[in-house]
């Protein structure tokens, strides 16, 4: 089988959750091509050995230029910091390498914009990490709304709360906290979560015309890490907009990491003229779903267990009943790219997916600071 | 139209949910009798004014055979401790009252027995409170299992979980507290709790031929109230037993009051072969049900929120959406009783049904004691 | 004990709600007057001798006008649709009457303006039913919020969802349908759902500042049930706002009819430093709360079951466990007014927090129609 | 590093939970040996191939007499069907390799007991798979036992139920299907559901000293898939019983699989003086707690979601709200075994736990035939 000589830049938490991928996929999918490990890249050279070492990069560089000029090396994959993401793709795009991107594709649709012209003049492969597009629930959502299940949509909210910023003692910058500098991270929530609420968005109810927004930033000065000094905190710490979509459905987003009590709450509802759908990335694998022909005494919303053989990609996995975690869509991610580069096809979200969202996003702090409503470019 | 005159034994809380109903169930429900409070009875004459007052009750008695003697007396009530059911519905039957009697309709089955021969004998409509036969949800439980959705039953399973006598410092017998004393109650949670379970379990999935049940009094010896002594504990503070019903079907109950962060989990569930539902008395207005035929990919346990018109008693209250409370339940017996009386027809459960429970509640205390199988009386 | 002589104007879903807390507080609470039943007003004469029948009222009238003039009336109360408050309201505390009036209070701030004036001006005590202040679990939350648990609060969210006229089959106006009629209503979900949550909110966490909204008329045109024609339909289906309180707080509010499966979904939702805590109506004696202090590894969310007598109102009620239902919400308010009364007390919401109300949904369909950020008047 | 070289035999569910827990654990715990997939045992040697070619094992072998015959494997690993635990564990012992065996251990306790003999004889360490006792929650709930935070315990509950075996249509017997052949399966969802509560049990709340059960099996003929005719069915359908533990706690335990609407529904509870649990592996990561010590007026059960790095083994995991899946379980227990084998520790369940599991399983079926209450060997 032909090999998918990977090189991947950046080793915390997505290095981890991308190279988990790169080698589960093929265990559980029937894929056209071998996935290989080459390179993992990183300035530090101690470092990028242990994370080469657990799990199983043949090889390290500590310059990612030198990476994209290697000839072993097919995909470029990138997992360092939003601020990385621009300079990295267009140079791996034109040396006619596949890219994969950690989102959000850009720090601003600018950015993006520049990135997508450069794997689109390549004509190379690319795809942007919206990993929730590939939770169980959500694809069998899409695929209820592609079937028109839901006739005309009314209505879409989503919101993604998180805590974990509350402490006024938390430093800005630096390692594991580089999403609360502005410099790196290009925005504080808008880039960071409500960018994946807005691709999910996209992808299962259309284009969004139009935003009126808020941000607010609580804590106004934090330690830099870096710097050792206090110093003005530049990104939003909550975001929410209303919308409307190109279908003509009514929308509320909301994303906040001052939502005591709550991790990682991603949720999405959807209500339609015929059915409406919920879904929580706490309970990920349940799917509560409202189909008004069900019959009237007994009609409810039904919370659908995704773990049957005949929901999507659940008959990969295990048996009805058990489920499988979060890791596991960026597994359907990677599996879905080199099955789709196989049959010579394109699979989303792709670069273009990738620049539609930081639109909205751009949209949204625009938005937030001309507190007027802002339309949203196709 | 004509009065259905009612007179009250006992002021305790049942004597509250039933004087409850005896003035809402006419302000919402449409009755062939008007009723009217006509006395309620206790021994403490002070107590009964004060409870007369309070409910609108006309008059007051303080010896319930005098309120028997009553000419202006339709409907005997009796809400007084256990130990006092058998003589007041057998006295109030031969003298030609109906009775409604509070649940568990004797001590034991021999009581029991003897009340049906006093009522069927006199040939009065009679009616013991099995409250929980009126929740809304379990209400459309028996129609869909009489309608046929469930199709051949494999599973029924039932707990009533309280934490209430966990203490080793709480008295036993006097007021608020007879329920720990056998003598007054006639057993512990095997008639208090499984009581309720098992009458439900009958209605809707038919008669127990056989038990093995275990019971436990976890703290041997309590103050007793009225004494001021340590005696030791006759009541059973928790009971359990599987069970084979005629219908093949098989069962697990369990009661008890020593399930820490329960209050009156009633839980109750039914595997048939084409369908499943769950309901529970904490969220006593929702009713889980799967049904087999739904189709595959959306297939889940549906919460339906039974607060609809066309779902059983709610088009006599609010609009969709709104609950109703724990009383309604009184208030839709009351209502069932009076619109039977109406009709001249019989409504359950009747002390007959009331003496089917008092058979297994007395098989499952003798199988305790045996360690055996036993079988239950038809 | 001195009386308490109610005239009802209105028959239909409040005109119960209303006269069945009448009935019922007296039996649960300890009141300082007896509630007298003595008149309930209706155009139609006939409706109004039934309604009279069954709920116990002493007479009727058919004009309002008169009802007011009655000397033995000392409270009217306002069940009738929204078009009728403002001259009802004003005409009675003119008349030296104690006054309800149903939510909202005007048809707009201008309306209410003028009734709040009436009111103040004669001295007269008054109140809006906004009942779901007092559901038990919205009152516990409002102790620990005063009580300092939360800390500073960070974010508020509330939502009215409901499914009842997505069908484009459904007329507007007329009896049952008035809602739909912008004359009688003043407007649609923005007056009738997202009032309910402006007034929680306003009560739980201060004054709003400023809003930016959007509003949508699904279906443009319905017919008129009382013309027979199909007009334009005048009300919004859908209102959705952002907006900031005085304490530095964001929020979302969103309220629509076009939310399939759901009846009437109320939920709110506040974030604060120390503290987070969630209610839902249809499930609305549940109250979800989040403490931080809660120890590490078994820290979450607590379901708790607000039916013990520790909490509010709870005590008057049953036993832990058995919950009470949506009409306990008037009772509860009607209790609190006829106690404070007896007290010389105000207790809230009065016309004066009705108003505050209406100045927030005025501001929202200001901001729907400009596009832009509206400033509430305080 | 030292490597533990893995000899698997099977290649079903099993083979394959299994050998993801051999490739993942160490990339995410650090382990003192590393663990190389040394070959893959299976009668037909086309799959085996596929199967080593898919997961990386190096060789295959056709007779797993060979498997054990060979220098360069240390460990033999059991993941075929339940007749072949025996002979294969035993032979293995006696080569000196440690074994990790499917669960249950033996089709009964005469064949496990031997296993245990032969291991402990031999020295060598051993592990069966009841993969449960590596939940998360259900380990978080092991050590706050362990801490005393319930006091004594009152009440154990647990049930496994599926739904999977309810068509007359499915057959017994051969691939995928030998589950309901009681040659090869030793027994039905008594071995293989109840056995699994049981091992969670024992674990958790000490040894079970005495049962009284029913067993059913409500499809009494089948076709054989081997031999091609209609069988009698020999295993049970569905298993229940009651039980007393040595601690003094009562307990129900259920299996089934005709329960409709149920693919593997585990839940377990337990009830102690100061605290209750609840957990259920449909959503595997929740953990109810409820805590006696919580204030009175927000008292309640928490929903504790177990994916924080306080949390037993989530550090090595994603980050907070982000869930693992079923198969994460086995990796655990792995890890654990490895790690213990590095620490010169033994870590449960051992062979002896899984005796016992089938000591208790044994009385069941006993108790099931004999309708008496069995006492349980220790």
């Amino acid at each position: 089988m032909k090999e998918l000589r990977i090189g991947l830049v950046g080793y915390g938490f997505m290095g981890r959750t991308h190279s988990n991928a790169f080698l589960q996929a093929p265990r559980f999918f029937d894929l056209p091509f071998k996935p290989v490990l080459k390179a993992v890249c990183a300035r530090n050279a101690e470092r990028a050995k242990a994370f080469a070492a657990n799990w199983g990069y043949e090889s390290i560089e500590t310059d990612w230029r030198k990476l994209i000029e290697r000839k072993d090396v097919d995909l470029i994959d990138i997992a360092s910091t939003n601020d990385t993401h621009h300079d990295i793709a267009i140079a791996a795009a034109k040396a006619g390498k596949m890219v994969m991107c950690e989102k959000p594709l850009g720090r601003n649709a600018a950015e993006a914009r520049e990135m997508v012209a450069a794997v689109e003049a390549a004509g190379v492969p690319n795809s942007v990490w919206y990993n929730y597009r590939r939770v169980p629930a959500v694809v069998l959502l899409k695929r209820l709304l592609d079937d028109g299940k839901f006739g005309r949509i009314f209505h879409y909210r989503a919101k993604f709360l998180q805590d974990w910023t509350i402490s006024e003692d938390l430093p800005q910058g630096g390692e594991g906290l580089w999403r609360l500098d502005v410099k790196v991270a290009g925005s504080g929530v808008t880039g960071d979560l409500l960018a994946h609420c807005i691709d999910t968005a996209l992808w299962l109810n259309g284009s969004i015309t139009e935003v009126s927004a808020m941000t607010e930033t609580f804590i106004k000065e934090r330690k830099h890490n870096l710097t050792g000094k206090v110093e003005p905190v530049g990104i939003d710490d909550a975001s929410a907009f209303l919308c409307r979509f190109g279908n003509g459905s009514l929308a509320t987003f909301e994303s906040t990491r001052y939502a005591r009590g709550h991790k990682a709450l991603y949720t999405l509802e959807i209500n339609g003229e015929h059915a409406s759908a919920f879904w929580d990335l706490h309970d990920l694998h349940r799917f509560q779903f409202f189909d008004h022909k069900d019959e009237g005494r007994v009609r409810g919303w039904r919370s659908v267990h995704v773990t049957d053989g005949d929901q999507p990609y659940m008959k990969q996995w295990w048996v009805p009943g058990l489920q499988i975690g979060y890791e596991h869509t960026f597994i359907h991610q990677f599996a879905d790219f080199v099955q789709a580069l196989g049959d010579g096809k394109t699979v989303g979200p792709t670069f273009r997916d990738g620049l539609a969202t930081d639109h909205v996003t751009d949209a949204v702090l625009k938005s937030a600071a001309s507190r007027k409503w802002e339309s949203v470019p196709s």
